[in-house]
């Protein structure tokens, strides 16, 4: 064991840990939920990036020695490259604003830092956590960068997964165009349509959302890294902000730009709120598709049925042949945990105070949370549902042969007073709606078919 | 108009009105919703009770001249009976922690007693609001007192429109009880079961939150009078709480006892949020049944059509004939409102700080407003559709016949696994359960009628 | 009284009723709210000009004769500059996916047609509800369409609300610039800023949502109108949706254009799902900025003291000369309530069902009142607080210069660990940072003022 | 690897595998939240309890042989005291209502019966999960009945840890009894109070939270077991229901007792809604606590002050000396999940059809989430804080003295309009109270000590 020494005192960490002293006392005072920061490697590799952003920049502004910023930016390399993040032990659900991540981090580097210059663990002397590999920097800077670079990181996957459930519908749709179907509102029958058609706008609002989606993601390309403490840029050496945010929107690939108003970026998560909220709208989206799905496979005798699930595994330990829609059912309960998680963050964002906002932690986990199962829930739907949909064209065929639907192209040819009392004399006799009109002797020149 | 005075300084306020300064004041400030505290005549109701209350308390405990003590209860008593509401003008979303509807009440009885007593409106040196109608009493006492009255006094009309849809589920239930039908779990064909026992379902399902409601509105008869500003009980006698608390459970006619602690009844809206909670629960169920009930009348061809819910308008502009399911569905949206009217409740009482909750007005007014329209959208419910539901009984019984339901009863007897090739037989050829057992040559000794 | 029939039979309505049977009997089913189609003119209007758009479109297209299409556009035109809206008798919480909203409109039109073409109300053979001014229509694109057009209209006047508000703040930004202030983390002093910092950072935080507005009310110019009962279009002409969108742009001076998928469009919230979720957003930051303006005005003597709101009533029934900040806290309470409401709409909008969502209208009613109230808010807090806010500097003088605010600057100097052990000193003793640097004997050559 | 079979096909299971080829489906199926059912080791133990249960019933009503129903009672006992939990590795988020939880419990269960028999796992002719560990039951009993369960062994240490915080309440308001100090409404300088009082409340308000909890509790001692697939107690002997409660409740040691309508029950999750309405009543009351300790807490020199929580970890990485409230402010963001949460539980509910809810896995997921979080942040909260906390007497003393908190004790004396005269004299020239009466010349026998 070494000893480390903080305001608090001294404490002994285990010789080959990366962590030091702060992220120990962290570990322990916040055991909640039990999902750490290496949980989460999009985030290790973000504070990563900034880190090795701020030494360039410190380096360039002639703040940091050349000797210390390699050796941070070989430590940053390594963490980028995903490497040694069992180090990142502090839990997710944190207090302190995120300082406690951020130190994780700062303990590391320097450490994994002091290595690469042939120093050992903990001597950091040589290369500090918070006078070297924090400088010019503050958690309050630098942990809503590191949290907005986690996210737009998971952009590009979770796109991914969303074009090709919107692509699987699609498919269906062409599969399907050929199939007449009843189209029903209210779930009462209403007026025919095609198959195809109802996939098709399942395709197409997935589209819109791939569209919201990548709309609100610019919103978290404004960065306040170099504001640090509460935004008056305390402590950074001239230009720092400009020269630092293209570092990093260099080595991250993302276009990163100062947020106008440095003060107000450090409290205000208005952007995770934007974001979490269309997060929100996938969700309804998503899950008014699959209510749609179980709706429409329902039977398989006693319901509408006219499609078929692919079945993935049986349906009841006590009945028989049974098989449910559960790729749906799953994908509507991630729904409503997006939902839920929603609301996490915006009780989150309204609970800022003044110059800071110290309830982001909890608002990260659970943008990040629903990212990740909204992101298994799509490929789940595609994979395990959508492609392997089959249409029972008979059944809706029948349906619509048998349905009232045709009543309202009556209107425009004998009004809708007429056209109600043709579907009315059909309904409560049991006939078809051009049975009805034969019935009631009225002559109309319309192609009911 | 007539002059009063507060500390910012003069306003004319007009000659006959039974307000003063404060109330006006108060209503130029808050122009928010729109809908005032005339509008929740049991929250005049209960305000009126609870001065009573305190001014007998007063003239009892010798801090009040009976000639004051009885132009007061005058005035309250032309409340309680619920008259001169409209001189109630202020907002009920209203900033001050409630104290703007405090000294609403506090002028108009203050005016109503000057009255009764000879006095010209606003001669307040004969009945003072503050010094007399207030004494012994602070916002943060009464306020929160009559709140719990006002929702008290609600419980009984929304108890009786519970009660009323119970027996109308429970009457359908019983005449309903003959008709076997298909059951089905996750919108699949399940086992066999009797539309009776589904809507008797219903009716236990609403019994259980009568129950809830009852026991929750329990938690509202703890109240803080006598705490006065912050439950410390400054300026008041001694006994004062217990005697004035005693005066408004008699005059209330609610077992109303003091809380057990006035500081913490001072600020804490856990009996509400609790309460609102329940609401959600009494939400949640209708919501559950409402869809139940559209989705058993789905159709009229095209879907389950198990029932037939009563027409009580056109259903569609241009479908002739299409009758939809309106009346469950504005309840469905009525629960809607609920479930966020709570989480307005909730967040309203997560911000209460220290000594008070200043957010209760909004807290209160989504309260009232949920029992209100839940209360409406039971009577809805029960007049316009449980108690005009019929039974399509043949169609029921074509389900149930066409169906694999009977599968479930052969595992018993030939096995999980030999039930579910029976099954599966009969759905690939689309021939019935006992068909399945011939051609597969299984011999199984049970009744599936 | 005059005799209307419809599908369900007679019914007596008023001889001088605007509206006809269907209203009559709408009004009657839905008794929830209280709250009439009459209370959101915008939305009387936006149905009105929706007609008018598509009388238009029909006389252009040739199904609908010249002297209807009049009729129709004089009524409308009636209905736009505000007369006769006291006929939109119906409750905004209805059933019927907006059914009754749309014929309460169709009866309006029709009637006050007929009485300029001189025929008598009711009279519906020369001009019918549904067979002329419904022609080409369904509630399934007006009311969705007009919906869309109501929030539109609403936008003007709440953006500028929104701006006075942020122009409010940036005016005191600039008369505080020079006043020196302790700024605050996680509720700890931190770091020297400017009260002029920390108010623009208010007005440039609500410039950000003013954006957000702009952007998301883009979304709700697609509009679906000519899509018909699903999106099909069924029982309209060849280019009806192109000539009737365009004519209502032109008529409503708003941008509006097709849904790219019009059976997409008939069923799917998520434009409404998205408004509110900003409106969400601009209600959370506004509650925090009410809350740091009722921390930083805390006090009178006991609290942080360095602002001063402008009085506005009395605040305390009990507590003489106690002034509390009442308009924050409307707008704390008006925020919680626009989350709620945000709630509403999300569950309305997931519980669309295949072709329609049958839950719109308590989705707009939600999101009306959300717009309706942040609006007024915004207004409370422009004029009866932001504007009249005093600096107190001499406290903000005091409590920064009091303050260890400036141990930060001394880490570049110094080092973290040397400056944290000035920190504890001046702390622990009483005295200042740089009294405390003298103790130690460190010597550090840095501007402290 | 050996060969399993299902209604799909067959699949290669690893040989020393206690699961089966259900539990192997369903692992593929959901890769959704990554969190397993062997992460809540209360429900792997309540499923083993159920079935335990149900064996005995089967083996005393005679359809279960002596041998079986002892194999499956070793196999229960194994997994009741914790042991090969790694078998269970279905996902917690689900689709299938529970079935597949329910059959990988049947599956461990009847291989680790085999074993104990002398036979291969995965050789199902000696014992099979179908029909001899789930015979009588379906998941749609089992599981319902385990989750309530479940939630019921949590209660003793969720209620102990709560007593503990509320215990250190207590302690801590004796301690403070005799501080004087200001009480503060709306931020705003109230009345005087003791630093005891204020912590006292928290201690009540906690009280009644445990309270709250142990009732709602009660709900869930009901439980649908025997009720099997829809509640109609198909497959199940006579008196199974009343036999298998009654062994459950002896193995489990809770008062279980058979729900009143079991066809209700299997879809009703209102016994979880309710509770989980009370999680959040929990989470409200430790948040508005844990709001109050870090405002009483703020400074050091620039906030109120008075009271210091013990430093747990440096507060800032680039402030020196600075400390910030992290305890309180990681229970506050459990409260925004635990709110979050149940927005989930509400719409899970609310999403129940017909005769099954299939959205209950995430239900309980996130109840049994909450418990944990909530458990461990009061833990965490009573350790790391509570017990710590010092008052500053001086700090209080000095406020009071400075403060004009006296101000209401006149108004019994010289009225309230004088009082606010008073008040405001001393507030605008800066003297106290009795000062301010001297100026004013007035004649007050009052004691302001």
């Amino acid at each position: 064991m070494r000893k480390e020494h903080d305001s608090l005192g001294d404490r002994e960490v285990p010789d080959d840990a990366l962590y030091g002293i702060h992220s120990l006392r962290a570990q322990e005072n916040f055991r909640i939920s039990g999902v750490l920061l290496s949980d989460f490697p999009e985030l290790v590799r973000a504070l990563a990036m900034v880190r090795k952003a701020a030494a360039s920049a410190n380096r360039r502004l002639g703040v940091l020695p050349l000797a210390k910023a390699e050796a941070i930016a070989v430590a940053c390399d390594t963490l980028i490259s995903d490497q040694h993040h069992d180090a990142f032990i502090v839990d997710m659900m944190q207090g302190g604003a995120g300082t406690s991540t951020n130190m994780n981090a700062n303990e590391v580097i320097a450490n994994l830092g002091l290595r690469s210059m042939g120093h050992a663990l903990g001597d950091y002397r040589h290369l500090h956590p918070n006078d070297d590999v924090n400088k010019s920097q503050s958690t309050n800077d630098v942990y809503p960068t590191a949290l907005r670079l986690a996210v737009l990181q998971k952009m590009p996957a979770l796109t991914a997964e969303h074009q090709r459930l919107r692509d699987a519908f699609e498919a269906k749709a062409a599969e399907f165009d050929g199939i007449a179907k009843v189209g029903r509102t209210q779930l009462q029958d209403a007026v025919p349509m095609t198959l195809g058609q109802e996939f098709r706008s399942f395709a197409n609002t997935i589209d819109e959302d791939i569209d919201r989606l990548q709309d609100v993601a610019k919103l978290l390309t404004e960065v306040n890294l170099g504001g640090t403490a509460i935004g008056t840029s305390v402590n950074t050496p001239p230009n720092y902000t400009e020269v630092a945010v293209a570092q990093l929107a260099q080595i991250s690939g993302w276009p990163l730009k100062p947020a106008r108003n440095l003060v107000e970026a450090s409290s205000d998560l208005g952007a995770f709120v934007a974001f979490s909220g269309i997060l929100k709208r996938v969700a309804v989206k998503l899950s008014k598709i699959c209510n749609d799905l179980r709706l429409l496979s329902s039977g398989p005798r006693s319901g509408i049925g006219e499609i078929h699930l692919p079945p993935v595994q049986a349906g009841s330990s006590i009945m028989p042949g049974k098989v449910n829609p559960v790729i749906p059912e799953v994908v509507n309960q991630v729904a409503f945990q997006v939902i839920g998680n929603d609301l996490t963050v915006t009780m989150a964002a309204e609970a800022g105070q003044l110059q800071l906002n110290a309830m982001e932690p909890v608002a990260i986990f659970n943008i990040l949370q629903s990212i990740r199962i909204l992101k298994r829930a799509m490929t789940c739907l595609t994979d395990r549902c959508v492609v392997g949909i089959e249409a029972d064209e008979a059944r809706c065929g029948a349906l619509l042969e048998n349905s009232l639907a045709l009543a309202t192209s009556l209107v425009p040819i004998i009004g809708y007073e007429e056209a109600a009392r043709v579907a009315k004399h059909a309904l409560n006799t049991g006939v078809s709606v051009p049975d009805a009109l034969s019935a009631l002797g009225i002559e109309a020149n319309v192609d009911l078919s």
